[in-house]
This record gives C-alpha cells, structure tokens and sequence, in this order.
C-alpha cells in the first residue's frame, strides 16, 4: 500500500460477488489504495450481529499493488471489526465505505441493516464512515449510475472528515441517474405492517416468511429519507449509534423512582 | 387467557431453558397471563437482525390456563415480530418483557443485543416494552435476586404506560440483591478494544475468535450506565431505535451540499 495515498476499507452484507460492492470497489480504487473484507456468504438483514459462538475465517482472494481482498465467514459488523482490530492493524484506513447495498436502508431499516452495522463499526473505531444503499433490490440490479455520487460524498469526506461519533446513511434511488438533487434528511421511522406470510407445508406444518409492506412516518414531515427518495433526490442522513432517550430520562424518574 | 388481567410477551435471546427468562415468566405469572415466544436455539449477540432468506418455524410447549410458550426457529427480532404480527393476533399484549439476558447489555453493547431487539420489535409495534439484563454471564447464573426489580418496574409501567417510542433497558448488578438503589441513565458509549484472539489450527491456517476489553467513555460523567453498575445501583436506560443525529445535519448540508 502506498502510504501518500488514502486508504480505504470497503465492505457490504450482499458479499463480494453484488455490483453493488464492484461499484464502490471501482469508485475507490480512482481515489485511494483499497482494501476489502466482504462477507463470505450473502448476510442481509443481520443488523450488527456479531459472532462469538464460533470462530471466523478469512480467505484472502486478492493482493496486489493498491488492492486487498478478504473474505471473512462472518457477519458484516465482524468484516469490519476484523479488518480494523487486526487485518489493517499496521495502518488505519481514511474511510470505511459500506455497500452498495441492493434496496435502500431507509429510515426504521438501518436498524435491520447489515450495511449500516459496517458503518457503525467504523465509527466505533474512530474512522469516518459512509454507508450506500441504493433503491433497487435485484440481486443483479446495475449499480452504475450510484457511482458519481459515491465519488463526491467519498471525496468530501476525505478531505474534510465527519463529525465525532456520526457516520454518513446515503440512499440512492433506482431513476438511472436523474437525480434531482441531494437532501441531508433525517431517517423515517415507520414501521412494518403485514410482516408475515403463514404458508401451510405439504405434511400439514406451519411455516412463516418474513415479508411486509412498510407504513411511514414521516413525523418530520418534509424531512425524512423516505420523502425525499420519493421525490427523486439522493439522501443523506447523519447517523449515530447512541439510542439513549435522553428527552424521556426525567419521566422515567417520575415513573420508576 | 383471562382478558381481565393484564397479558404479557415475554421473550429473550438465550433460550426457554435459561434461568434468566424462567425468572422473567415466574414474576410476570403473578402479574397477569403470560405469553411465550423463545428462540429455539440460543441467539447472543444477534442484535436486530431478521430471518427472511428461509421460513421459521414454532413449536407449541405449553398451553394451559393463563400460560402459552412457543419456540421459533428464528432470531430474538423474529421471535417478538411473530407473535405481535401472528400468534397473538387476536389481543395484543399490555407489555413486552425481555430476558433476563445472562451479562449486561450496558451502554454499546446495547448494539449487539437480542434482548434490546426483543423491546426494539415491542415499541415498533406499539407496546411498552422492557429488557432486563443481569451482570452474570454464566449460563447457569442465578437471576431470583432480580426478580423483585422486575415486578416493580413491570407493575409501575403496566400501570402508567411509557413514553411513546420508547422503551427500557434495565441492568441489574450482580451483588446478591444488595442493591444500593436503582438509577435513570444514559448508555455509556465506550468502545471494545482487543477484540480477536488469533489463533492457529493444528493445520497451520488462521482463525479468529471474537473477545474483547470494554473501554468505557462515561461521555456523560456519573450519569451512564456502567458508571452506576459498578457502584452497585440497578440501572434504567430510556432506549429508542431512531439513531438520526439530528444535531450534525447542518455540518453536514456544509460538507455535501
């Protein structure tokens, strides 16, 4: 790795095979060294799980001038926790970019979001962090038109940082580049309604998928990512990891105390 | 189920054969009827994550007068997402209780719980919910000591309800019930350092297992969690799932727009 260079970590939950990480992989490489630890097998939806009842194993598939790749067994968040806490230990990467995720991680779904578990654990380890979601969910959906503005957020971010504590949530939606915009926005925290669908197998058993549709919120109204994504416009939404409410501590005094 | 009486969720991470939850279901048995629904096979550190790349399955262990226990097949999410959206959809639930998870789910670690996404699920779908977690982390850890913290705080919210979108995360030291009292405060947002052991198989090849040293950032000095826990105080932390950080979105519309 050339250390005048930056140097930076990507990784997904789609695992490395996805365009989606082949775009960011692509997009970094024009700005920086890069190093990648994907998920060895697809891991959507695994939140910032992390693995502990057994050990993870990596496979490096690629080592040459500017470019690394590992794959690790594990979770998203473990990808990122590895390659922070020992496969880059020599040197801290400038950024750590997540995705792009195929289907958006709007709102109430970055709490789901193994794409946003790589960006918490970036931030977690002091370096800035961006993850990319983009608003089509096809296992091969074309990625390509998300590649200027992972370029201008990537770029920006290097050259200025990020807040302590606060990484970056960028959806992207699927209208082959017309955006109208980009909109710093807060997250919609809907939720999900009809999540399940009960099927009956062939010897009489219960079974059920995990499905749904999802209710917005949008008690910012005119604020959130939802909206926005809507309306044609990229989103950006600053993101922290701290869930504590602190508004409420006062009546949870009154309640408990 | 006797709809006079108040009908309790509960669930957990570890599984029905762990004391922590048998805790949980012999106090909320006191208080009202009380509904099951338990990973069936032990979900540590599987935080918010959601099963939809295969169906889950239940298993009915129980049905008697004011009592039903299901196990699914699913994450601790899963779990409390069925029975909200399926099993217990013809009334739905006065309170959603989580636990007793075997070691604390204090300040970050919050992050990486099961027994957080159990009350995460409850308030998304409108029910006050709680996490209890216990600083013992043996799996045959002794939790009667915690029983009477739960009935206090499960009669207080069941009488009076909690703020919307909010739910508790409630830690309880590891003292043998000699409680110094109980404290309202934030999550301590430190961080792991340390966190794989690297090791070598017998074939010569890597491994890595997840460890770790919590490094604690008591941000908020005297307030957080962890600074009460190791002073002897149970712990309640107003928790909620909408991790926009609204404070930085004008830095960063400076940084992007």
């Amino acid at each position: 790795m050339d250390s005048n260079k930056p140097l930076i970590l990507v990784s997904n939950d789609d695992g490395y095979d996805y365009n989606g990480i082949k775009s960011l992989i692509k997009v970094a490489r024009t700005l920086g060294d890069v190093f990648v630890v994907a998920p060895a097998v697809h891991q959507s939806g695994m939140s910032s799980a992390i693995t502990f009842v057994h050990p993870v194993r990596t496979t490096c598939i690629a080592q040459e001038e500017g470019y690394t790749a590992y794959l690790a067994t594990g979770t998203p968040a473990d990808c990122v926790k590895l390659a922070l806490s020992q496969l880059m230990a020599d040197r801290m990467p400038d950024v750590v970019l997540a995705g792009i995720n195929h289907g958006y991680n709007s709102g109430l779904n970055t709490l789901y979001s193994g794409t946003m578990a790589c960006a918490f654990e970036g931030i977690l380890h002091g370096v800035p962090s961006v993850a990319f979601s983009f608003g089509n969910y096809s296992a091969d959906a074309d990625t390509s038109a998300c590649e200027p503005i992972v370029k201008h957020v990537t770029e920006r971010v290097l050259k200025s940082g990020l807040p302590k504590d606060v990484c970056l949530n960028v959806n992207i939606p699927d209208i082959d580049g017309q955006f109208r915009g980009m909109k710093v926005t807060t997250g919609d925290m809907g939720r999900w309604i009809n999540e399940w669908e009960h099927r009956v197998d062939p010897t009489g058993r219960n079974y059920y998928w995990l499905t749904g549709e999802f209710e917005i919120a949008d008690k910012n109204e005119g604020l959130t990512d939802y909206y926005w994504l809507q309306r044609g416009y990229v989103t950006v939404t600053p993101t922290h990891v701290d869930q504590t409410d602190y508004a409420s501590m006062d009546a949870i005094k009154d309640l408990l105390l």
